[in-house]
């Protein structure tokens, strides 16, 4: 393990420990060990490039300059609070998409002591991100900033997460309402945010910038963002299971892939017919008689010329961007995701 | 309709409106047309007794003086965002309980076309709240107090929910755990700060208070909200249920009810044993039989004497308040639940 990720871990062992003793809940030895055990379920279990990230961030910001043992640990505690976002978004998610597994374990809310008590844990994880701004950004001049950051950025992924919803589950299974411009929108309020411009954020308000004065860093985020979805979509359907450390579903499930949108602005009649009546069943056969004409339509070729020109299109705004320092910061985070393979 | 609650309800659809049309979300038709109906149908059906009191208690703390129209919207706002706040909690425990009806209607993860989709709904509802504080109250002195209150308080009702969620379903169904500090516990957190102090705590804010100096006011709404809910306890098995509006089950549901603790602490080896192998069965002839001992053990006496003796307590409490308008406001609270009915 790196020696940033273990002092990254280590700040995960003090922020647990402050949350256990809150003041402003008497806990008992029983409370306490349930939440002990739902956060080291829950939280730390992940990639954690998100938390990560941050602090990568904020060094880029500084210039290579050596973070201090304070910066180290403020970096880190915003990165965790990204993943206990996260934590309490994907709790919540696998409950309303009745998932079964989650990061190689069972969901939390699939094991047999927990159940629906697991939407209560999911709020709970929600609410601890205020509690560790509090005890350690109260006082900093950019304070209010934050809470406001992490409201919006909540806001915005609980939005896309409804018309992710609705797209997908409300009326009849129709697939003539999937379309790029819907793929996007829920991309990018769904994940990018929160994922993609949130962690830049924590770091810039930490290196005492105005948010407002980075909407361009912002939109080459979020653009970021969707190619990263879009990624996942064609990994879900063409990546070897084995490399991936899943076996995708999106046909099954119906999903708003990039790669049925693709479909049907490429096919023609007699192909559309055979999505329509194909796509989003559980059933072997039906699955591969989409990916068979995923195949005809080659887009793996389509998705390979997407990522070329994405990555072309990326490079150029984010060389348009004043400053070096944040130029690095940004490709710093394209070099992460460009041709990944799982 | 009071003139009051008829201008509190216009409030609530302007709040409606600014948040259907958020500039940090992209609606569409189809999403504006799913919130409304979300806010509609869990937001503003309540009896908004929590809601009105921060306009009530204003007025107290302004000693009579007429409220601006100014600060009538903005004391309604405060009201609406512990109305949304109340809104996301229901719609979440109605989950976690698996409940069939709210309000008088069916619950809103029961509608056909919602079901797990609530669970985000909830989600919205409370990411509702920082939107309408951001928009109303940025730039006051004391917005960040605002958004601190609110978080305080969401992460103590969440400790609440997941201390009732513990006792009442984790284990097995043993009685010997509860007890009368237990039920304390689980009210105060679960009920008391946001049905209680948070009105007031709003209104002490907008009126230029510092909350640090009023650690005997929110004492005094606590033990108030926690003679709230053993009200509630009490009406749930003795109240006519024509009156209450609802058929009591806390019995049936082996709630950690004021009234099985006050049981434990009067009976007798063989009426424990009566008491063991008949609460939380829904079976009626358990219920009776729940039922009997409670009389055979003079609960409503009990009952009468806790009240009198809490009214007592908290009249001298009030009384030891330094100022008029407080006292004015805490008589107000206590005004309108004691020795209620329904």
């Amino acid at each position: 393990m790196s020696d940033l990720k273990s002092k990254f871990l280590g700040v995960y062992k003090v922020l647990k420990s402050e949350l256990l003793n809150d003041p402003d809940f008497e806990f008992t030895d029983d409370d306490r060990q349930w939440v002990e055990r739902m956060l080291d379920y829950n939280v730390p279990g992940g990639k954690l490039n998100r938390g990560l990230s941050v602090i990568d961030s904020y060094s880029l910001l500084k210039e290579g300059k050596e973070l201090t043992s304070e910066e180290i640990f403020q970096t880190s505690s915003l990165g965790w609070c990204i993943e206990w976002l996260q934590a309490y978004f994907l709790v919540l998610d696998d409950i309303m998409d009745g998932s079964h597994t989650r990061r190689g374990q069972k969901c939390w809310f699939r094991l047999p002591k927990v159940g629906m008590i697991a939407a209560n844990d999911g709020i709970l994880l929600r609410n601890h991100i205020p509690r560790i701004l509090k005890k350690h950004f109260r006082g900093k001049p950019y304070y209010v900033d934050l809470l406001e950051l992490f409201n919006e950025v909540e806001f915005q992924t609980a939005s896309g997460q409804m018309i992710d919803l609705i797209t997908t589950h409300f009326g009849e299974k129709d697939l003539s309402k999937y379309s790029l411009p819907i793929h996007r929108r829920i991309v990018q309020y769904k994940t990018a945010y929160y994922s993609f411009y949130l962690p830049v954020a924590c770091a810039l308000l930490m290196a005492g910038e105005n948010l407002d004065n980075h909407v361009n860093v912002k939109n080459i985020l979020l653009e970021m963002g969707i190619y990263f979805q879009v990624q996942d979509d064609y990994l879900d359907c063409f990546a070897d299971p084995e490399v991936l450390g899943k076996i995708g579903t999106d046909i099954q499930d119906f999903k708003c892939s990039w790669l049925v949108v693709k479909a049907l602005e490429h096919c023609n009649d007699e192909q559309k017919k055979l999505l329509h009546e194909n796509y989003g069943k559980d059933d072997p056969a039906c699955v591969t008689k989409v990916k068979a004409l995923y195949n005809d339509l080659k887009l793996e070729d389509v998705y390979l010329e997407y990522e070329k020109s994405t990555y072309e299109k990326l490079i150029n705004s984010i060389d348009a961007q004043p400053t070096k320092a944040v130029q690095a910061v940004l490709k710093s985070f394209l070099a992460k995701i460009y041709k990944r393979q799982k």
